[in-house]
């Protein structure tokens, strides 16, 4: 934004009331400029402060993602921070029927209303395992049913959205796929609600303009989900972005889920960080759990077992 | 690490069981290479898995930090993960004797054991204000004394450790002088708890070794505290890493205080990433405060009211 | 690697024959780990050091890019460091046939065997201008056919790979679709040449296995682009990181292209960072040029004109 | 920079006139904001396009770096973009007279001016070693002389400002002390030139108001030196930014020097970025050299052989 003074304003005056209102100036002639990090304000707030002339706001890039609600509805379920904090859980990739079958009995025991696993896997090499495809779509369907969960699952490519589509309540556009527009139109095109990752380096600006992309498309709504963003640090998997967490869902209104296993790659920091994303302001967590970790084919070290999910399920009751 | 395998071992099962210890492996010839963002083990339990030959540890970079006490007394308050939380606050420079001593008399009726200010103050431009100095310190001192508050306060030059030392029963290290190793040695002589904020850019292991430098040297205690790293998105003034305090927190046994205020920049996130903080396992939070932030010589745009802090105490006290 | 030491080998005499190999050294139990940004080594020279029992090498991830040729051919021309650098230049968008050929014949004039253009446009936000689509595309490939040169254009989505590879002569996947799995699958089955942008914060490795991607399903040969990654700074659009470029080109022989129009955002940088990438071991160079760049449908601000690269030529020219 | 419009101008002719000059702009009610990474520009030159009323621009932040001379004097040898490029060499720490004197002499065979060498080290670890001190000050100066070379070393204390001045004509800032404003008083009160390295993370308006501290206290003149900045790839030892190079060189006119074996620590790589470097605009590079790389105290991966300097000398003539 930027602030244009009356002619003979006291520009002190000015800057004393712009920073009571939580905003970073950079004085120019006649006026000031407002840094990107000042708080969410109401520009007529500004308007009104003595000595203002006019303040010049720029058109939203994302409007569409502005007038959604602030609560997504997932086939029944709302996400959304007024909504109560949901959990998302299950394998890094659907592995057989029995086992997402096994893994959900547990999991919905501890309050876990998403059931989660990859049917197609976005690998760095290929030479390593990719899913099992549409089969497994319809193993993690029918034990999402069988235990009345819900099935987000993440699609990769233009030509599977429909068949993904079948399946899913909530499809997931991965990280690595953030920006890949034609991808976005695609599934924005399902007209389902979408869980939008957040790519590795995206700016929050970057994040919401994808969103803008699905909604644009036809989307039915947007949830993102904060996973890590890349880092210098070698002994964390990611660096946790929280305050991003908390800007979009109390600056912006929106639903956010927080991915804390991709977050760090560490077990042991899954749960302490779960915490600290639901007090930040997340409408939930996505966890990933595996009844044998060490035979998981893909991402083992970082999986939790269902039933390590009490403690933060205690955690969440007495937040309540 | 390094897990060296028998001759006839099954390697597959070495690597199930390890990834059952949370364990990120890479195969090489005759065993495995654990990647750095694995789970903390025992080298231990990984020497008992069949077919282990031996598990190569490198010697810790930080072997006084590893030894230190979970708990630091600073002034017969005890900081650390399993003591009750410390709030830390006031204004970003010590302005007046009479304005902190009035910030300060606000603060303690919210709960907030240690005052801060600056007397010195680093600033990005030599032209920027520098701080009250030594006059300063005797203003925090007696406003500290008559709230029975602890002062902690941040010492930028080797000349000025003794003086600032006198007044001070916390010394900081601030961010830009992390890796002034001629500062950290000269404070380390004073013989007295400090607290080591993080550099813009740095790795845990450069963080944990600053802090052996003050050990080294003579420190009686380290408290690290988190205050956001270099981030490329500009809606928040710096990047807050709670995986990093979880990392500290829990893998380490270290007490980590975090200052959302500088993580942000943002008045309207403050709290929520304070709330974020200690669910992620940090000690205390640090929160600058001012009674009348459009005043303020530094950093206005961010300082809380003091008042403001009252919804923190809040949920301190619920989540106890 | 790991290098394993003989039974009562002299660890520091093997140490420093290390370090006279350019290997930075973690000291284990028995042995060294030898870490990532050590000098490229042949394993070999490494086992005959006195002392050394083994050293253990991970297999490459990228064993296809390892085996390609030095020096790609796309259509007659060849790329790689040891053939003449190539220069690729053009407008952002091909914004008409008429526009496209004047560019075209300016260009060829001063060396440029690529021409360069989108026409499909991966843009942040979706009500930019998002290219002219199929038309673009015949648009380009007269203006090239009429004046002698190469297609190098970007492909989007997996449904217009056959489309563009009937039109381009060398296929660009841009930076944010380098880990888009489905689109590298698609691109490589078209069996032609292609050029892969590195995206924002992709580690060297991630970017390697993306070219293992295009070569394992059938691409004909892989170039590398770097266009500069993600930065805290906003002074430049991006960090150009011609250290990546110098460690392919030199420590894997890999025919690298440097975008430095993206790079900086800054046309007053363009050319000094172009002199640079050449220097710096690139088989060539791609800049963005419009004959009126004030009035070019997309990153105006970034162009040169065509007359603008004679400065570059004659670098060129001397520098042979 | 703002640009406000008349009442009634036509919005999009400003535009497209602003970005044939090269800016970014983002539009706003009457008038757009430049984006930062936009071409260096006169602004008389935007407040003579029609349409404008006027151009706002922040007064600069570094007035006393502005006014420096492009070429600064380091006892008797100008260092600059418009002089002959300056090597600086010699080993990482100054570790006997003999050795350095023994380096210096087949440096100076080389072309070489500046002779290097830490007397005081900066080290990560409180346990390595920590240089020579005082002693390691007159070897190098002996040596620096007995070879007509200048001696540039870096000072990490402020205690010992005028011990180090007494021997350097050159005082270097390291990396992890650009921002230890203590120190850059009191390196600024000896009055001599300093070469200023940035820091890991470093703006480059971070950058060039630390410059401004050392003038505003008394430096003679102010060298800026990259080294590298903080990166997530560990395949190098850090990210050369030449474009930072590059906009300081060409749009701030200032001088630069390049360190491309901190920036790699891969011996492999020096060469071809120290020919990227001078390329790009610097104004002379530093090159760690050691006789017996396995046996230096430090650094010793990334030393070359002073004789290896002669490819890099061989070009250096060739580019005149």
């Amino acid at each position: 934004m930027i602030v244009i003074l009356r002619p003979n304003a006291d520009a002190s005056a000015v800057k004393r009331a712009l920073i009571e209102h939580g905003q970073w100036t950079v004085a120019m002639d006649g006026g000031f400029i407002l840094e990107a990090h000042s708080s969410a304000v109401d520009p007529a707030a500004l308007r009104a402060i003595p000595g203002v002339l006019s303040v010049s706001v720029a058109p939203s890039a994302w409007p569409r993602v502005d007038a959604q609600s602030p609560i997504v509805d997932v086939n029944g379920v709302p996400i959304g921070r007024d909504a109560p904090p949901v959990l998302m859980s299950g394998p890094c990739a659907i592995e057989s029927e029995a086992r997402i079958d096994h893994i959900a009995s547990k999991l919905v025991a501890h309050g876990v209303r998403f059931l989660r696993g990859g049917a197609f896997k976005p690998r760095t090499s290929p030479y390593a395992f990719q899913g099992h495809g549409e089969s497994a779509l319809g193993w993690i369907r029918r034990a999402a049913d069988r235990h009345a969960m819900r099935v987000v699952t993440e699609v990769m490519s233009e030509g599977e959205v429909q068949l993904v589509a079948e399946y899913a309540d909530l499809l997931q556009i991965g990280s690595r796929n953030m920006s890949n527009y034609a991808l976005l139109k695609a599934v924005g095109r399902a007209a389902k609600p979408v869980m939008l990752k957040r790519s590795m380096s995206a700016t929050i600006s970057e994040w919401l303009q994808a969103g803008e992309y699905l909604l644009v498309h036809g989307a039915s709504g947007v949830i993102f989900c904060e996973r890590g963003v890349r880092s210098w640090d070698p002994t964390t998997r990611n660096l946790l972005d929280l305050g991003a967490v908390a800007l979009l869902a109390h600056a912006h209104g929106l639903p956010v889920i927080v991915d804390p296993s991709h977050a760090t790659g560490r077990r042991d920091l899954v749960l302490p960080l779960a915490r600290a994303a639901l007090a930040a302001g997340a409408a939930g967590v996505m966890i990933e759990t595996h009844d044998e970790p060490g035979c998981a084919l893909s991402d083992g070290p970082q999986a939790l077992r269902p039933e390590d999910l009490s403690a933060l399920t205690s955690y969440m009751e007495k937040s309540r």
